[in-house]
């Protein structure tokens, strides 16, 4: 049994083909690499398929700090097999479907004991870029240099190694295009709407920006029944994209007039919307998202990672009124317990994934992902690594 | 029986004392003034006793501006027996004990039909000085000058009129003097404690200010089972007084040396509090207390009214840890469900009110009153008006 469970590569170094990151803001390069075998408490995945989040973008482009680290195989978002194990792993076995995730989920710390939080904090990383448990890479190009990992993660390669906190074993029953989405900005936006604001039936709802993660909070809003939708974003196309997400009113900052948008959208709910979510990340847009917000019981959730290094200024009376604001990392997603759900609820009929899928390519085309993002014509693009 | 609840004063203006504020900051004069009859809706009230809460001494010393008015009849804290109503009362008899209320509690908005609101959107009142409905007063001195009422209770006198909605029934069992004590501050503290926060057995909260705002939340969260309760204030007496409310921990922020008090608290709580109390009114201490506050479920209660009319200045990045700020007025406590409740727990033992009167005095004492709370060496003075 214990035999036959381990492939033929279990426990040698892997050659297979990545896509390399050499320098900030250079197009990938698609090399040949080795990649170790995983150490104790870590597995070796099969990647399936990958896509590229906003946050690939941004430590891509980030030139120094200590979260800059190049060379780099990027890509937090993916599904795949497990090809082999470590010493001590008894969650996955071989031919398991994962999906790897930068959230870590150790299951035994307070927190995530706790039903209350999802940052676990034995293993609460300040971003060293690689294993969390060592320190060290599993990655040489085949000069021997190290390859740096991103995210606890690194998917764009056809094989790489995560520690078992990184890891949720999900049912192969969905198909991995869709598995694939669950992994960053798709849940953050739903978790956002399910466990953080659990918006309820007939509520109002304001998502400021709509992007994949603001497209998720409306999803997660629609199937919890929310009457009315509205999204901010300066981008008028958005709408015809965001009603496929229930989006119901829209509002362009742009075209408010004299009016300030958090005024207009107290006008379309009746004094202020019970759920506001910051999905950019600008201070001055989360403030405008609390004024958006309903006296009594108002909740404005921030999504957003402040791109300016700005305070958050708020007048402290209107909290008297019985607002309150609440931040939140994944969506308040645990990974381990809440992505199989999340998956259920896809196989389910209770979520909808496919209109996040805006394109697919083929591993060698990965620069034009990056270039469908920076064009913003993406919600999400498949990269398949067998096509 | 509709004839025998009525009493003999019914439909008739009553002469009475009460204590009158002719100018702002200036002693009371206790003066005879007369009483209207209770209008459609309204409540005549012989009030037993009465206490003096900060709010009061803040609108006292208050020279401009709307919420200024005199001559007036302070008091918001009290109880008394119904004298009489006006027409159209179905809720209130004669005989019965009530406690007037400043937040209003209609029981037919949205607002007071959510368990999740206790501000009453029909009866918002932006502060007039007088009656609700009509925005007259029912007072008037021996000159004929009207008496200004001060936020819908007016309770230095022995009688006052007050709208259904600012009054709510209980039972003649509790004693008047602790009665008393629900009308406001004290029903605040323990409301932040148990319904805003939800404190837990065995969480950790910090208290940011030690008036007996502070030591209502310490109370509630001693009733919950917290297991360390920090007070945080510049008064190094203020610990003995929190010991009978269940504080654990006191800081003093001038002696905490080069730390600050929010280093001192992560240090007591392994990260920081489970639950943080603004109980000041101070911009800076709110920022305090939340970086006072533990990544993954910290939440900060704000109870305090901003003094400075600061905006409040937080870092996004630690609300992006999973924590959460939330104001509220009067403890989320609706009026007339919830005081019931209070008062019961009170009966049963499951809540200490005793320790919250540290002194007692007739009517003819009141401005005695002023003097120590400024002194800032009473927490609740008892004014008895039959004394």
């Amino acid at each position: 049994m214990e035999s036959d469970s381990k492939s033929a590569t279990a426990g040698k170094v892997l050659r297979c083909k990545a896509a390399i990151c050499r320098n900030p803001g250079e197009p990938l390069v698609i090399e040949d690499i080795e990649v170790d075998p995983p150490k104790a408490w870590e597995i070796r995945i099969k990647i399936i398929c990958t896509t590229l989040c906003h946050t690939d973008i941004t430590y891509w482009k980030m030139k120094t700090g200590l979260v800059a680290a190049f060379p780099r195989i990027f890509g937090h978002e993916a599904v795949g097999v497990v090809e082999s194990v470590g010493e001590h792993v008894e969650e996955f076995i071989v031919g398991d479907t994962v999906l790897p995730v930068f959230l870590p989920n150790c299951n035994e710390c307070r927190d995530c004991k706790s039903q209350k939080s999802n940052l676990c904090t034995k293993f609460q990383n300040n971003y060293p870029p690689n294993m969390p448990r060592d320190g060290t890479s599993r990655f040489r190009d085949m000069n021997g240099e190290i390859l740096h990992h991103f995210l606890w993660v690194s998917s764009f390669t056809e094989y790489t190694v995560v520690d078992v906190t990184h890891a949720v074993k999900i049912t192969p029953e969905i198909p991995a295009d869709k598995a694939c989405l669950l992994g960053c900005g798709v849940s953050t936006g739903i978790g956002a709407a399910w466990k953080v604001a659990e918006v309820e039936e007939g509520s109002t709802v304001a998502i400021f920006g709509l992007g994949p993660v603001g497209l998720a909070v409306a999803e997660g809003a629609r199937q919890r029944g929310a009457l009315k939708i509205i999204a901010v974003d300066l981008n008028p196309g958005k709408f015809d994209i965001g009603k496929k997400f229930g989006v119901t009113d829209f509002i362009n900052p742009k075209t408010c007039g004299e009016k300030s948008v958090s005024e207009v959208i107290k006008e379309l709910t009746d004094g202020g919307a019970d759920y506001c979510f910051e999905c950019i990340g600008l201070a001055s847009l989360m403030q405008e998202a609390f004024l958006s917000s309903r006296k009594g019981w108002g909740k404005t959730v921030i999504l957003g990672v402040e791109m300016h290094g700005s305070q958050l200024s708020l007048n402290p009376y209107e909290f008297l009124r019985g607002r309150s604001v609440i931040g939140t990392l994944f969506g308040g997603i645990k990974p381990k317990s809440d992505i199989p759900l999340l998956a259920k609820k896809y196989l389910d009929n209770e979520l909808s994934l496919d209109e996040f899928i805006s394109h697919e390519l083929s591993f060698q085309e990965i620069n034009k992902a990056f270039e469908l993002h920076q064009e913003g014509k993406s919600l999400r693009c498949i990269i398949w690594m067998d096509r």
